[in-house]
């Protein structure tokens, strides 16, 4: 397995509003989309730059793992994302390898993408998310 | 400004021949360049997936920034770089917008980049590299 590229960074902010503002009046970038994700608790902003999304990261509530992060590390990088193919397939490989999963299977994240997580303790320290492109059904 | 992409992403970790091995052996990635970077006592490994380089450093001394990241928040991601044109003139443009410069400069980098960082506290927690291919004199 390879994955294609970096399809996001996410990163952990306490005011979306004001992170978006320095990401489009400083580095020059445009927001294109804004969405909450409510099983995970945080609210959206992203960003195209190249092949990869930044992914600025709201909590929406006390319990959110984003505000759990920011509490214990401050604002910053979250997690980065790869995209695959056949993502399913990817996280059970990875596990055979002695990967500890955050998810087991596939689950539905921001942007239409099935997502998976990797648990930091058994990646150096990288929050790593796994995504790919969830198929519509015609 | 636009950055183009995202350069790389610097990850900090404590023992640069493990984390190889699970980019390679896990992930499926190819490590291309081992260098070391003395300026920032740092021994770099580079792997590159789509448009970006995933950067690993290892401190090469107790007095390393890498070394100082990782004693105050442990192994993860360390920084992201935007590959950008005139670095100069950004980074004087970044400034004259409020952001805090590490590097007042461009300076020279891994992989025949110049480079500049800007500082975390005006940055939402992110240290962030701007980076641009360094140009050959004939």
């Amino acid at each position: 397995m390879i994955p294609t590229h970096i399809e996001h960074i996410g990163i952990a902010v306490k005011d979306l509003e004001k992170a978006q503002q320095y990401y489009e009046e400083v580095l020059g970038m445009k927001c294109y989309a804004i969405e909450t994700v409510e099983d995970q608790k945080v609210k959206t902003a992203f960003f195209q730059v190249g092949q990869t999304k930044i992914e600025l990261l709201e909590a929406t509530a006390a319990d959110s793992p984003v505000a759990k992060f920011i509490e214990k590390r401050g604002e910053g990088i979250h997690h980065i994302a790869f995209a695959v193919k056949d993502l399913a397939i990817r996280l059970k490989e990875v596990e055979q390898k002695g990967v500890l999963l955050i998810d087991q299977e596939p689950r539905a994240g921001a942007e239409g993408m099935n997502i998976g997580f990797l648990h930091p303790k058994s990646t150096f320290g990288v929050l790593t998310e796994f995504c790919e492109k969830r198929e519509e059904s015609v």
